[in-house]
């Protein structure tokens, strides 16, 4: 039985970049982490060590360098997009570029002072398939909701196991990551993304909980609803379990105020809403 | 030559205490981070395991809980100081309690809906010494601040080492991490933390810096000097690199756009600003 | 243009789970961190919060403790099997069970003692799905390797924004993350496990390297000709560049003596290595 | 009341040096990461951004990796020495440096091929201050230990807030961080650690403990008896419980075997142990 080379891609991880556009006194600030992959006819280097194919990682890294400044950098997808058609259009063996980049947000504090504002981390995922074409995932990871109260978990399968008591008031919380595709590889970027994340964050609100399936998929619901440009949405959601603390041993009650939060383990929630055709 | 036990301490590190306080349809909620550490005559569980002095860290982390239920947690520090004197005043054994925590921000998003703002993360260092008595240290995490400009760096010492070219015009950026000792035990905490983190942001904002350490004295300075209740302030300033990228080797300029943010290694500067008598 | 629900699942992640088996005054330490996930009819809970398909992650949880009791954790592979062939046969609505499994090393030190030994983590990944029957796979994360020599890049793609110089002589490094599937449910699975891990590791060292990918493939099918019961082998290593550093300025030469070790970017290498038929 | 600079001190942080040693064709790795801070006469640069006294952090990075080629790295303290009295003798502003090294283990596989071991982190901390001399403090953090029995808790107050039971045999694990100072500045630092972290092992085994604090007191008392050079050792041992899990509910008993590991909170003790005179 032979042993052959099977799918493989290779790229520069997490290049660090930061651009400063300087427009008179008043500067904007761009903070992306970006990762290259490429695949393509890159048998030889794995079988054979012969690099002629191989465009190195280090020319990966400068070129994101270079286009930060020959281009700008007007948004994580179209930068994304621009880099990985150059990958596939200038290299004659690869056929496949994925190009994923963070971006970080950054809050305003004067004409050229940011603070890091911490509260979701961008995504934007491009990739360049010179037979299956152009995709656009874009994303966020690390926006972290609670409800302190509209969530039950009631009905659920009992066995041999279970000791877990029905509630009819519970903290839900959770910290979203969420990826949605594109239809189209053009779109008004800023706009689209701010309108998905607002429409994740109002059906999280506005959902009266009977299980955290229900209230991820009213936000992928709200996500498709909201935004035509939307094929689908994957959300992967942790329940952050916040358990009421036991006081009778001290003569108190806890009337839903005295919660642990807990790191592990975890309960995680993980599906797909998609548009029909 | 005899071997003995010198100073040693012991406690409950991170407690995770979230608290929701209902007002009719409207909650407030808390979300803080308890670590305990006691002091005091506790040479015999070391010496010959009699444990006849030690509360055990269990019992520490259960009277976190029943505290927030019987007294609420009005904010990190009143709770702090009432957990601290609860120690001391109900151990025999125990002469030092410190209790340290940090206090996690949410934003409101409605009636009992929240997000992790992920901004900085404050914190309170109480400890209540049966001789030295009470002191509250307050400071705050993970302020992550940037100048695009007006920050130089020239004129420093040149020895054989030595290859960084002097700059008039460079990003200056940093992660605050804070720490000041409030004269007194009682103040009106959350305006005063407010008041004090947004003097470290405007003296950051403000400064014309010629080296991180003129920033940082500037911030500490006008911490003091904006709140009198203030003895002495603590800062660490890590110098969070930003490399301008050299992009001749591809026909390019770079004027002062692209840089490569980098993670290590980094500057690191610590001082105290303090207020005399 | 009709929305619905596509893929999905939902379980407990990261239940750290250690056990002690007694023989006698000779303990046998297990610590493993379980993650479920089950698929199947569970559209209800999504759409209208009906959870009478859900069997409550907490239930999960506590089957994974009460499995360990019952029947013992003879090993990864097979605790992984016993718990997901438990909850596809006993629950109507999964079709669908994947057990992943991280078991942490530990070294003896004594009848009772150990030492967590660091120096890699082994994986088990078990999926039970009532159509496509079950799968194995194995692997490992964490096992840094590096030689000193014996690794070159030349031969390379040149472009516009190429400017790394060739070498016959650079430090290769990587932390290796590798997962590889079995060809049936059974095996030696200690004994597998042990040989592969060490067919990696002597491939890494024996290579001659001329490319990352050269070594990748080199351990990849060493890998799957030591063990005829693995099908295939996914690896993912990056590659830790050490750069050599200028000491010139200083009047020194750097005859391959001095690194820098970068954190980011790294490169990143994957591909999977497939036996035929 | 005048506001002033109370105490101060700056450096580069986290340099990332790795060096090999080529002895024909077997090789010799060190991996050490190094940070520098200076003190003294640097008033000018916090009061008025006057660098005429100030180092770059930048020229001691550069410091650092041309020692390691001019002088070679023979262990972790020798270097730190080095170069902690180069700074004091070269720069007329500097009274004080400290250099702290982590040096990171690799095990040898071949001539030149090594595997990061993952055991423990070597420390070591090196003062140089031209009033108070040379003080060498050397240590080790992430050595995690575990005892299945010979562990017990009674006879520890009980108040309100008390719900621990008492255990004469339960699960005894800790991640060790020790520094111990030595009383001169030089010693076979080699010899000296591996001989302090094996008394710290054995200890650890041997100790029949009724108090994690009786465990940490002989695991210091048995580095001192062991190691005469040694003037003190600070322990910090946190305490990471091994909850055992109910299984009643399940039908099931639970002699000591089945345990649920958890991450916080957890038992902090501390120590130091003191040799008189």
């Amino acid at each position: 039985m032979a042993i052959r080379l099977g799918p493989n891609r290779y790229g520069k991880a997490q290049t660090r970049l930061v651009t400063v556009r300087r427009d008179g006194g008043r500067h904007d600030l761009t903070d992306l982490t970006v990762s290259v992959a490429l695949a393509g006819d890159l048998a030889a280097t794995h079988l054979t060590g012969d690099n002629g194919a191989v465009l190195p990682t280090d020319t990966q890294k400068n070129t994101v360098y270079a286009f930060a400044r020959a281009h700008g950098v007007a948004g994580p997808e179209e930068f994304g997009l621009r880099l990985a058609r150059h990958f596939v259009a200038s290299q004659p063996a690869i056929t496949r570029a994925e190009v994923t980049i963070e971006a970080h947000g950054w809050e305003r504090l004067g004409p050229h002072s940011f603070r890091r504002d911490g509260r979701e981390t961008r995504l934007a995922a491009v990739t360049v398939d010179g037979a299956a074409g152009v995709t656009v995932e874009c994303g966020l990871t690390g926006l972290v909701l609670l409800n302190t109260t509209a969530s039950e978990f009631t009905g659920f399968v009992r066995d041999a196991y279970t000791t877990l008591p029905e509630t009819t008031d519970r903290i839900l919380a959770t910290a979203v990551d969420a990826r949605w595709r594109h239809a189209a590889a053009e779109a008004d970027w800023d706009d689209s993304y701010a309108a998905v994340r607002d429409a994740l964050v109002a059906a999280f609100v506005d959902t009266h909980s009977r299980s955290l399936q229900q209230t991820l998929y009213a936000m992928g619901e709200r996500a498709l609803r909201t935004r035509p440009e939307l094929a689908e949405i994957r959300l992967s959601l942790p329940n952050r379990h916040h358990l009421l603390v036991d006081l009778a041993p001290f003569g108190l009650d806890n009337p839903n105020e005295v919660f642990v939060a807990t790191d592990r383990p975890y309960g995680l929630i993980e599906a797909t809403v998609v548009r029909e055709g």
